[in-house]
This record gives structure tokens, sequence and C-alpha cells, in this order.
């Protein structure tokens, strides 16, 4: 036994269908799917068949799907390469200050090259502070990239609405669904998205590898350079076991995914509950707009890093914000830009499909002993 | 029987070790390597297991070793990362014509940003012409990213006699080793190497994979934007399973690496001999500083796509240039640069360490029937 892990937003454990969907591809597909002869087009097939896959699964053609090696990649592509293409003196980059670091960063990066860079603020809740007329600068072509869901606190965006909005404005729309994609339906024809992000091993597929929607007409340059693959736009060589058992993944997410949902949402209720009456504590971002793997809170008085140490080594992995923030435990920018630093050490409990209601049982009584110890 | 696959130099078969090693990896050691807890930790024991043995095998130490999704990103990343942080204006970059697209790519891209990008010749054999002074440009620090082993000719470069005009002239040196390292003795250390990058899937590893060296105090700034892994110089979440797989596919290579040479340059050797004395051939690239994996034949007053289906249809997977111009049979700009094309179609056969002697013969017979008929 391993422990309870309920971190399944940093990653989640590989499921068995896609580890063999790999492995299979690996040992039997394993050319180069740019090589012309059979071997190389062995791989191709198994490539385009994956990517016929994660298309129908989020209502893409088949054409509108870049393969890259995961959502940081995605993310600094879509936003650099679209504003590479529209010119980076013509464009106005909108995002906000719970974005993943792939996201934020690329844009304060941005912000010395471009007219304009708006980092939008969110209220004490994580719900987007967006002035109406924000999209609207004389002749600049708005780029907004606003996630669906936050990683930290599961907070879901307007994702359709800002879509209209900046349609309205004549922009271009990217979103970071990382969070979202394999855990609920996400449909970029329903949505608007013209660019959308995601990343296999959020949804119990491998590391290493993602993809980037990309709505046919959406102008993008490539940022990095060379062969010809994907479209000159994602160059080096395809990694076809990986994508292929990404979209098994996808597929095995999707089609549990209703009663996935379901259940994480009980397993959420019932973790809170088993909280509410607990003392000092305060959830981080609350109500219907909220994703059901996610819940983020505060605990009242304790440090985070002497917290999150005492749960581990109980047996309870949990975080206090992004694994990004690779080992720093400084209080996260989501937290920051929420006010909630006051509240005490956030720590963010995240379920999977496989997530079981033993666990989130055993995981509250961990807390509580913990919290009292403590 | 999946046909005679002489097809190495774009990509080898994944070893059954590696495999091995990454799917226990991805069924143990599924954990996000920065997360804090024991599931995150367990994955970044195994991460550093791995950055060990790569460094050790090619005579590094851990920290200088930059994982990153292979040698397209890693070559991106060296000589952007490289000069961004030396500052655009105070640098120039000097490479050669046959480079990999990935270098020759962001070298012509980078030739409208900065003072100066210095694409060398090569001569008809494939050998770089250097003039003495090149290096030399008043106030501005060369950056020189040439290559160890060229992927479509097999030439070597003289990499530590580079390194030493580099150093001389106050300089950096970046080579792509992707054609060498797991084929023959790379050592960073003996040869001053300042950064190397290295593909998993060309020494029978994980595709989508590899990793560039960067020597302790190089100048190297990211050029992707996000979270804090790798020291900040390649976000995004470390995909622990295929490096784990790429160090047990390095490590194999590395053990067999001495008669795996001399098996390739007998098989190199048999099979030139075999169509040595066959009508209007040339070889392109010949002599001691070839590698002995690869070999690339000109057939006269033929056609390279008539001639790959040819002997595709028969059975034989090789190519005309490098995979990564996707699909496309224009002339190679390795050939190009050359002054080759007049010698006709261009094939390269290239070997692996699992190539045997039946299968060399057995593709001269191929050969000679295809070339005779057409």
């Amino acid at each position: 036994m391993d422990g309870i892990y309920l971190d399944n937003a940093a990653t989640t454990p590989i499921s068995e269908k896609s580890v063999e969907a790999m492995t299979e591809c690996m040992r039997e597909c394993w050319g180069n799917p740019s090589s012309l002869h059979m071997t190389g087009q062995k791989a191709a097939a198994k490539l385009e068949e994956a990517r016929d896959i994660i298309a129908s699964v989020i209502g893409a053609t088949p054409d509108e799907i870049l393969f890259t090696s995961g959502a940081t990649e995605s993310n600094n592509l879509a936003i650099r390469g679209l504003i590479k293409s529209l010119g980076k003196e013509k464009t106005m980059l909108v995002t906000q200050e719970t974005e993943h670091p792939s996201v934020r960063e690329t844009a304060l990066a941005l912000s010395s090259e471009m007219p304009e860079v708006l980092i939008l603020p969110v209220d004490d809740e994580g719900r987007l502070c967006m002035p109406d007329d924000c999209l609207f600068r004389d002749s600049l072509i708005p780029v907004v990239s606003i996630m669906h869901t936050n990683n930290e606190t599961g907070r879901l965006f307007p994702v359709k609405e800002l879509c209209e909005k900046t349609h309205e404005a004549g922009g271009y729309y990217h979103c970071d669904a990382v969070q979202a994609v394999g855990k609920m339906p996400v449909n970029v024809s329903e949505l608007g998205i013209d660019m959308m992000s995601a990343s296999a091993h959020k949804f119990h597929g491998p590391k290493g590898t993602g993809f980037l929607y990309v709505r046919r007409g959406t102008p993008l340059k490539n940022v990095t350079f060379g062969g010809e693959q994907e479209r000159r736009l994602r160059p080096g060589t395809v990694d076809v076991p990986s994508i292929f058992g990404m979209a098994a993944a996808l597929k095995e997410a999707c089609e549990g995914m209703e009663e996935a949902a379901l259940k994480m949402k009980h397993l959420k209720e019932l973790l809170l509950k088993m909280l509410a009456d607990f003392g000092d504590i305060h959830v981080n971002a609350f109500g219907e707009d909220t994703s059901p793997a996610v819940l983020n809170i505060s605990f009242g008085g304790l440090s985070p890093d002497m917290l999150l140490y005492a749960l581990d080594s109980e047996g309870l992995r949990v975080s206090a914000g992004s694994a990004c923030s690779a080992g720093s435990l400084e209080v996260s920018h989501v937290i920051k830009a929420m006010g909630a630093e006051k509240y005490g050490a956030p720590i963010r409990f995240s379920f999977s499909s496989s997530t079981t209601e033993e666990e989130v049982i055993r995981a509250a009584e961990i807390v509580r002993n913990v919290v009292s110890r403590l």
C-alpha cells in the first residue's frame, strides 16, 4: 500500500489500458512516422488513428490536432505562435492572475515585447474580474488566454461567454483545459474555442505528451525550428507510442466520464462534510462553478510545509498548490491573487475516477488527527 | 517478417530492456517528480538515477544534464538560450550547411535578428570548409553549433579541434551529437564541448525524450516559460518513465558499443563491396572520418522516389535522406551542399547494433535486382 493519493491534479496514475496501448505500439509500431517506407507508414497509420480518436472526443476534426510534449509546450506554442503570426505590434494579450505558470510566465515575458499585456485580477472566490471594455483597444487584436479549470482551486471559468466576448472584439481565444479534458465534457465547437491545450498525464495517460487543438483557419506560426512534422508547427520526431497511449487513456476516461464526475462530486462533498465542523477552515473557491475533482481548503494557524509533511508521514499525498513550483513552498500565486493567505495553510485535495470512498474517509480522519495534533 | 530495416539513422527499434524499464516505471513510479510527497519523491529518485547514468556515460556530472522532449528541442534551447543569455547584439552564430534542420532552420530564423549568422560550406565529400579567421569578428562572441556526425552521410566533424578553435576565440561550442551518442564514445570533457544534444530513439530508447548536456557555467536562459522544473531551463512535468527508459537504453548501448561499432564497420564495408562493381554508383562521404553506422550511395540515372518505392516493395526499408523532411522527396540540403545531385538518387543505408550480416547480404541483392530492373 502506497498511501492515499489525492493529488490527481498534479498527475494521475497511468491506466493499464494506456500502458498496454503504449507497449504494444513500442514493440510493433516503432517506426518513424515521417519515413516513407512501410515501417514508417505503419507508425504513421497509428498516429492518425490516435489523432482521429482525440479529435472526435473534443468535437474537432483530425487536422485540427497538433501533438506536443505536453501542456507547457502547447501553451507556449499557442500564445507565442498566434501573436507571432498576427504581429506583436498589432496584438494585445489578455489573461488572468491564476493561470498556470506556462501561461502566466509567457505573458510576463511578452509584456516587454508588445503594446499591451493585461493580466486580469480574480475576486476572493477565484472568479474572474473582467471590465466590459477591456478587450477593446484601438486597433489591437485581442489574444485571450484564460483557463477552463483552475489547477489549484478547481474554479471553472466561463469559457463559452469569454469566447463570445473575444470574438465580438475580433480576437482569438486560447484555453488551457488541462484540468478539464478527460474529466468533464469539453467540446471545442460548442464552446467556440480557437485553441486548446491538454496533457495526457492528467487523464491517466503517459507523461511527456499532450496536444494543442487549433481551429482551422487560426493563424499560428511555429516557435521552434526544425523538420516538417505536424505541418511544420511542431518539429521533432513524433512520439507515436505515447500519443497512442494518450488516445487510449482519453477514450477510456471519456467513456466513464459521467459516472466518474458524479463519483468525484460525491467524494468532494463527503470530504468537505467530514472536515466542515472542524475548527478554523476556509474553502478556497466554492460553489457550483468548481470542478468536482479539486477541493482546496485552508487550515488556519498552520504552516503548509509542516502540515504537508505530517500528512505525508501518515500516508496522505496531497499538495499545497501546483507541483510546477517544484520544491518551493512559497505561497502560490493563485492563493495570493485571491487574497487567501490570511486563511492559513492551503491544502489541495484532488480526486480521479479511481479514488474510492474508503480512501476519502481515511483521508479525512488523517487530516483531523494531524491538524488536531499540530 | 517485417522486411530488412536499414534506416536506423531515422529511428531505431526500442530495445526490450528499455521497454521493460519504462513500463516498470510507468506502473511503479508514476508520480510527479516535482511533488514533495512520497509518491512524487519516489519518481524523483528514479529521475536522478537516470540522470546519474547518462552523465557518467558521457563524462559529465549529473547537474549538467537537462532533460528535453528530444534533440529538436535540445538544439533549439541550446542555440536560442545561449544567444539570449549572451545578448543577441553581442554574438555571432556559426554553423554549417549540412546540419540537421533543427539547427539550420534555427540559424536561418536568427539571421534577421543578430549581427552575423555564418553558415559555412562543405566540400564535395561533406567536410567542413572553415576559414581560419571566421570566428574572429570585432567584439562578437562566437556561438558555434557544428554536429558530431552527419545524419545523411555519416560524415564526422572534427569536434575536438573545433572546440579548441571556438574557445580560443572566446566562444561557446554546441554539438548536435544525435547520430553519435550510443554509437561511438562521446566524452564531453575530453572533447571540450560546452553543450551537446542527444535523442533516445536513435539509440534504441523511447521516442519523445532526449537530453541537453550543459557544461557548468555555460550561460543559458530558458526559451519556453512555465514551472520550475529542470532548473527553470525546461519547464513542464518531467517524463520520468521515458527518461528512465532512455537511461536503460543508453547504458545497454554503451556496454556493447565497441563490439557494435566493429560489426557495423564490417557491415558497411560488406555492403559497399557487394555494390562496388555495380554500374554507376557514387559514395557520398567516404573515408576514415565517417560513421560506421551510415553509408550513403547515389545511383546514377535513377529518381529517388521510384528507387525507394521499388526497394520498399521488395522489403528493404531505407531512405533518401532525413526523415524530418517529412514526406517531401526534394533533394536534401545535405546532398545539395555537397554538390552531389549530379550523381543520381542518393540512398542512405543506416545500421544498428542489431543489424545482421544476413540482412545486409539480402539488402545488397535486393538493391542489385531493383537497380538492374529500373
